[in-house]
C-alpha cells in the first residue's frame, strides 16, 4: 500500500431529467475535479435520472448499458478511480452471469412475474484503464413512514443486493456503500475490519431524517471505525419530486469533517491520508 | 412492562477531596431529583472522589463498604431506582463471592503481587427498597496518548470487568455502561438486542475527545438502536488533574437530545416515553 496522501473529489452535482445531459454533466464535473488534481472521483447516489420511484424503471438499463460505458470512458480518459455513485441497473428476469448479473440473483422478480425486470440501485466503479473492479448493488432499501415526515417505500421499485463490495487500489483497500445502508453500523465493521480506511457512500438522504441523522451517522462511522467516510449527494432540487439533503462531506478517523458542501451544486475535495489515520489508532486504541 | 412515562435524572455534582462530603452533596442533589418527581435518578462516573488516578487507590471501598451502604439507603428512603454513578471498588486478593467480588475476579492482582487489591471502577444500582439490582465493574479502560491532548492509563490503576449488565425495573429493562465503553458499539447493540430501552452511562470525557466526539458517539447509540441514552457527568471543576467534558445529556432513539447540559453543576431532567420508542421503531424500521 502507498501511504502518501491523495485528493478526491464528491461530485455534488444537480440532476435533470434527460439521461444525456446528466452524462454531460458528470463529465464536465469530472474533467474539473481532474484539473484540480483528484485521483479519486466519487459521483451522487442515482446522478443519471432522477430520484423518482414512479420513472426510474424507465431510465434503468444494464451493466452493459451506455451509462456504465460512459462511466468506463471517462475514467480511462482521465486515468482515475471513478466511483460511479449509482444508477438504476436493470437484470432482466432469467439473466445469469453471462449477461452482467454476476451474482444470479436476476432470475425472476420477487413477487414472480418473471417477465419484469429486477432493477438494483447500483455502484460500478472503474480503474485508471476503466475497467470495472467494483460493482455493489444497494443493499438495505429505504422503507419509511415518518409521521408528519416522508413515506417512502424503495422496495416496491427496487430489488436489494448483499454483502459488501471492497476493491484495491495503489492507495489502499477502498469499501462501497449507499445512503440507507449508512444506518447499518455492522456492514461498516465488517468493510474496516477488512482493511478498508475509505467507504464511499453515494447518498441521498432527504430533509426530515438529514437534517438530524446525517451528520451523527457520518461522523460515528468514521470515528468508530477510524476510517474516512466520503458521502456524495446530488445538489439540492426544491422542485424535484425526491428532495435531497445533499450536504456532501468527508469525514476522517477522528471524526469531525475535513470538508462539507451545503445542497448547492458543487465539488467537494478532500485529502485523504492513510498515515494519520494510523495516528488516530494509535492515540486511541479501540480495537480498529 | 409499564408502558407509561417516567420521569429520570441525571445529578451533575461537583465532586471534593472529601468523600463524606460527596456523600452528603449527592444526598442533597438526589432529594431535590426526588422532589422534582424523578423515578429513577443516576450520579456521575466517579462522584464519591476525584477522577484522579494517583490517589483513586486510596478512596476505594468494597461492595459492602459505606458508599453502597448510603446508595441502598437513599434509595429506600425515596422509593426510587438509584444508578449509583461509579465508585473505585476494592477486591481483596484471594477475595471469593462470600466477600462481595462475586464473579470471582479477585483473586491477586494482575501483574501476580497477590497482595495489592483490585480496583474495579463500578456502577452500583440500587431498587426502591434498598436492594443492590445491579453490579456492573467498567470493561473498556481508558487507555489513550494524543498528541498536544491527552495523556492517561486507566488500566495502570483499575481492572477491567467483563460483559454486559441488565436490570428490569417496572419501566422496562434498563443497561449499563462507564464512559469509554460508549465507543464499542457492540455492547449497546448486545444491551439493545436484549431488551434494553434505555442505557445509563455514568462518564467523565475529557476536554479534548469531549469537545469532538461527545456528542456523535451518544446520538449515535441512541440512534442506531433506537434507544434513550442517558449519560451523567460530575460538574466541571478546572482545578481538578483531570477536567470533565461534562455535558450530562439524555439522547433518544431519534438521535436528538432531549435535555443537556453545560458544564456547571445541574440536574438535567427527563421524560422516558417507551411508546415514542416504539413509535420511531415502527416508523423507521432498521431491525431494532
Amino acid at each position: 500500500m502507498m501511504n502518501s496522501p491523495y485528493k478526491i473529489a464528491l461530485c455534488q452535482m444537480s440532476v435533470s431529467a434527460e439521461k444525456e445531459s446528466n452524462l454531460r454533466h458528470a463529465e464536465s464535473l469530472v474533467d474539473e475535479a481532474v484539473r484540480a488534481g483528484a485521483k479519486v472521483v466519487c459521483l451522487p447516489e442515482i446522478w443519471n435520472c432522477p430520484y423518482d420511484m414512479k420513472n426510474i424503471a424507465s431510465y434503468a438499463e444494464p451493466a452493459d448499458g451506455p451509462s456504465v460505458a460512459f462511466m468506463a470512458g471517462l475514467a480511462q480518459k482521465h486515468g482515475i478511480y471513478l466511483v460511479g455513485g449509482s444508477i438504476p441497473e436493470s437484470c432482466e428476469a432469467g439473466e445469469g452471469a453471462d449477461r452482467g448479473c454476476a451474482d444470479g440473483l436476476g432470475e425472476g422478480a420477487a413477487d414472480g412475474s418473471a417477465a419484469s425486470p429486477r432493477i438494483y440501485n447500483t455502484c460500478f466503479v472503474f480503474d485508471p484503464a476503466g475497467s470495472m473492479v467494483a460493482h455493489y448493488r444497494k443493499s438495505h432499501l429505504f422503507d419509511v413512514d415518518i409521521e408528519r415526515g416522508l413515506k417512502f417505500r424503495e422496495s416496491s421499485y427496487f430489488a436489494a443486493g448483499e454483502g459488501v463490495s471492497l476493491f484495491d487500489t495503489p492507495f489502499g483497500k477502498m469499501g462501497l456503500a449507499i445512503c440507507f445502508d449508512l444506518r447499518f453500523p455492522e456492514m461498516f465493521r465488517e468493510m474496516a475490519g477488512a482493511g478498508a480506511h475509505i467507504v464511499f457512500l453515494p447518498a441521498s438522504f432527504n430533509i426530515t431524517t438529514g437534517s438530524v441523522h446525517w451528520d451523527t451517522l457520518l461522523k460515528g462511522r468514521a470515528l468508530d471505525n477510524q476510517i474516512y467516510i466520503a458521502a456524495c449527494s446530488p445538489a439540492r432540487d426544491l422542485s424535484a419530486s425526491f428532495v435531497s439533503w445533499s450536504h456532501s462531506c468527508v469525514a476522517t478517523p477522528w471524526g469531525e469533517y475535513c470538508a462539507a458542501a451545503d445542497a448547492r451544486e458543487t465539488i467537494v475535495y478532500a485529502t485523504i491520508d492513510v498515515g494519520y489515520m494510523e495516528k488516530i489508532r494509535r492515540e486511541l486504541p479501540i480495537g480498529n
